[in-house]
């Protein structure tokens, strides 16, 4: 357990790398949500004011005036316990709360938040402000690349800045990890703050399998595509193939064919491909259809977490073959809270590793990200296993 | 024809006061789009500013730089002629240009048409300049409807204004104006300002009738809902009644019923209605089931012309039985301008009148307003007729 | 008011002639619904004689046994009147009854009938018997036009019958007639048969014009295709223009076109189209645009009627630019017979003449046929006026 | 493998068994579709019996006929490999080819193949050969729940027969089976016929667990019902709380409550519910939510394999929580016979078990069945695990 002083001091860390992450924008970029799945800036900045306000100040904090009780409709995300809501595709049809409002918001919460943190310590109140805080910080990575949605599918094609790099310098030689068969343990093991999807540490056996020390390139992938990957229906799932038909897939998300060379959108705007970085933004049904073609496979999440010590990771999420299942002896938590994760483990896939997107402090070796398998507004990309 | 003098007046005046009716938001709200029917305010200010540039300056205004080319795409609203141009449900998803952006290009347009009618004057320009200004005239009213129902969707339910008044004073007894049988004459027939439907005036004859020199009240409305008027299906259409099951339908758009009392959103805040004005904000579906209740009827829009110099009209748009057609011997503009009117000359009603919405000198009693019949973020009310 | 035996034997005709045009087909064609405006062959059988049950029977022959108490909810058609009914959209998927029951209930019913106006005839039955015989004469023409989808759907392509004959021989010059202006009486006017929307015979002011004695060819619809008319926006509604990218439309339905020349699906199979016939199967917005391509326009149904006396008609269903309105002083019946009509007059054309799948003695020159604007499957065609 | 006589035996008998099947059946039964899960029974006979024709016959039987070319574009399922075929949701509208001539196409192909077994004896012909019976058994068993699906979607509830029993008697009581952690096998381990997706044994780690000898009765699922068990959003995946509002759920598929006692359709008709049976006909979500309801979870397939020799199985399709994946080293055949099983690893639940629609000597402890998690047209239950 960290100490209070170091917590509140990462709380308000967090607090205002959010807010930092938004300054590149117009307040015109805080309202907007092209698809379903991505929320307006300003919602993201509500919401995780929001939970704090809703699970520490509210039933916590003695006194505490709520700033405004609408907002607990408007900023609530899925949590039923809670109460109504708005309907998710509508955030993006609010033009209230005013930006300016919001961020008001934001100060009066993280000031109330210093103030019952600086007089009323407990374990309790601390481990609900650990949660917090780490919500927040999922939130920065959504943030991030919803941030990336909504100025890479507006014709004009803004950039957000000129500093940040979506593509890390990396030259390791491709090579092949070897693994044998054996028990091995899965699952977060320390006292450090961990999601409840992570806990129950057990035993898998794994059979002896290899993994790429390195993941897929951009180069890679404009090969199965000049391959005619797209076409080539038995590299796909059924349900991947219809995906790809019915929505007219030729290459992965924000890419464009520009007079005959490949370019994509990054946050410092259109950009050429460099063929040598990890190939991105492809959703589980591609990383599966590019692993067919290259004869391999994806590894399972028990593979990637008894591997990873072996190869660099934490510049794309990586999709595995895995479910999104509860660990055995999985319990979720009480109340409101117990709809964090385990309501979320049916038809997803598991992500392994971090992105460019994901703050510091942020994931870990036993770090279970998920997402659906059609979608690839994240930083995906994929690690080949055989 | 106006002299060019005044006709620039006329313009400047315009344009400024379209910008007159945005004074009151937000920066949040020039940009979402709750309802596909419904643009962004910001869309309106840059479209109005584009349809002067793509008419007028591009074509004849010697040495005229455009703006910024991707405009063209950003703010075409439904000329297939003038090419390619942002699906109508995605104006809502766009954060840029940004507003700031669009004030700019409206200043930069308003500037060089001043300086192009400052010297080039000739009838072909004056005609183009009339409809232009016509055009922006219609979009002024959209943009109060947006507006309000951008706010009025809004949870928080936000005023506009303090000082706009949606309700006139009115106090007229309600009586039935006669009509004889007999051959009248419709359409527009002088050398004032008219768009194409309005033309070829032209003969038709008509059945004595009767027409209500009065709307119909909020206070008629709500009779009609106490008398379970949307649950019975014979009173409606079976297209209507389709509607109102579907939607679930209970009373007209931006009503709330607050602890038995019924209530609606206005440009000032909700309020309590007030059951001597004239109801509003009903589709032509809702029209027509009250007059079927009320043992009445819609009168025609022939009806409504020849009888309107007998009745005050001007605060609601009145849903007419006619369908939107042509007139006899209508002919449609060529080119980009063609696509005005006749091309929805099927599947809508004509709205007769004008609503406290519509900006002064923009209609007159031969105006043909049109929407489809499920529509109702107008503010569209209704006459009988028997 | 035709005397009751010969009102018997129509309604004996009628009922014989419905079971004559399923002759030909097998016990399967009687159950599929392969679009939701085709019902199946099945269901018209049923629902054709439940008319009888439900509206004369049921209330007026003492002592009468429903034939089964379900057949209610299984043909009533839509109405609301009557009670619960099956979904349109579930007709084809209902195996039972079996056509053999059907066809036994349709016996039960028509000999009922017989018993019941053997002995107990009065003004009021007879009046109802002839809209029951009426309301099953339109069912004849439906019944055929689906089963021309159904088989015309079907990717064997079956025939039919090799007797029954669409293209009727045809030899007249085309010619314009020409009409004075002037007050016409349109409406029916008889003691014969007629619906409800027929009557309120009235005047209405007519404009001159010309309007062809021939039907467009198919021959000129080729020329239409060939001069690229389903691709030129500019001759469309909007609404139809939507209509023709969203379907991806190319040619009149039934069109294929086999090694470069122009096949069509009739019931006697996949033939040759015959460049001299009349066109059909074209939905309104493709006689609108075939109309505007010639540089004419449709005729209103008033202008139709009023010329009809001087041209051929009956083999095509024409498009007219009418909506479908209620006549001055349209009354529509008490009860469940009221829903027969009125309820229909919005957002659909009228079609007048009559086509080879009309029944005899079912049209008439007052006869407003009527249909949505984007609907094909019956025999309609078009007559150019100017 | 079975020696070639009995090989052609068990053809021939798996042949028979598939009409036996639709004996009871109407003509009319034999076309519907009523939702697209769900084939018309023509169809099911005649796609097996083009599985042999296009993949035993026509590439293997020197001299073979085609029967009708058509019939490859008719009865194709899902083989992209071979070409266009019917899109699924269309598989209803089509009543040609009649039933008469699909059994004609039934007799054909089975005699050829006597023809060709006669003679033409090898390890692939026989290969292929139990691959297309074991086809066929696995249709038998959709067959009979389709048919369920068509008669019970029946407004008339007509029965199938009087003599099958889709309950079995049982009498065992309720016990907890408690399994050791330890390393086990899974997976097919013998020469005798089994899906690629079962090949590949290999070892896993299990906990510790303990597993119902006992299927969830009808009595247990009421107890749900009563307890407000679909109404409880916290027992749901956010997924299954999802389908349950949009869809209405409020119990099992087939149950109807009548006068306050809970009824459901069967083969046999309409029945009031045996409390002790075991529940059927419910989704993976309604499993989900009745062991979270019941404070246990459901088995994975590898701890139902393991223990499955400790209970009684083969009523009911018992769902697990292991979402349908490859085992470590799955291939997937060569050819169209390779889109089997491999592309639908994805966003499916697996099956285990049998249920009273499978057909004898088609399951075993290995088998491995899927469907989407909201399917429940199967006879599908649930055993609990903990």
């Amino acid at each position: 357990m960290i100490l209070t002083d170091s917590l509140l001091d990462f709380f308000l860390e967090t607090r205002e790398h959010t807010e930092t992450i938004c300054r590149p924008l117009a307040i015109e970029d805080y309202v907007v949500q092209p698809i379903v799945d991505v929320s307006p800036p300003k919602w993201h900045l509500g919401h995780t004011t929001w939970f704090f306000e809703e699970f520490i100040l509210r039933p916590h904090a003695k006194g505490y005036t709520v700033f405004n009780e609408d907002f607990s409709y408007v900023f609530n995300s899925y949590y039923e316990t809670v109460g109504e809501r708005v309907v998710r595709s509508d955030r993006g049809n609010m033009s209230r709360p005013s930006v300016e409002k919001v961020y008001a918001y934001r100060t009066y919460v993280t000031n109330a938040m210093k103030n019952l943190f600086g007089k009323d310590q407990n374990q309790e109140l601390n481990n609900l402000l650990e949660i917090g805080i780490h919500h927040e910080k999922q939130h920065q990575e959504l943030l991030l690349t919803d941030i990336k949605y909504i100025l890479g599918n507006n014709p004009l094609l803004p950039n957000y800045s000129e500093t940040i790099k979506e593509h890390l310098p990396f030259s390791h030689q491709q090579e092949w990890i070897s693994v044998d068969e054996g028990i091995y343990e899965i699952g977060h093991d320390s006292d450090s703050f961990c999601y409840d999807n992570e806990l129950g540490r057990h035993k898998v056996f794994l059979h002896s399998y290899e993994i790429s020390n390195t993941l897929v390139t951009n180069q890679e992938f404009i090969d199965f595509i000049n391959d005619n990957g797209y076409q080539k229906f038995n590299l796909w799932h059924a349900e991947g193939w219809d995906w790809v038909t019915q929505n007219n897939i030729t290459a992965p998300l924000y890419w464009h064919k520009i007079d005959g060379e490949w370019h994509h959108y990054t946050l410092n705007g259109l950009q050429k491909i460099d063929p040598n970085t990890p190939a991105t933004h492809i959703s589980y049904f591609e990383a599966f259809a590019f692993a067919q073609w290259k004869g391999c496979r994806l590894p399972t999440e028990f593979e990637w977490e008894t591997a990873q010590q072996f190869f660099p990771w934490g510049q794309r999420w990586e999709w595995t073959e895995s479910a999104y299942l509860p660990y055995p002896n999985y319990k979720k938590a009480d109340g409101a809270l117990g709809e964090y994760n385990g309501k979320f483990m049916v038809n997803q896939k598991v992500l392994r590793g971090g992105s460019v997107a994901t703050p510091i402090k942020h994931t870990r070796a036993t770090y279970r990200n998920f997402f659906q398998t059609n979608l690839r507004w994240q930083y995906t990309g994929l690690r080949l296993a055989k």
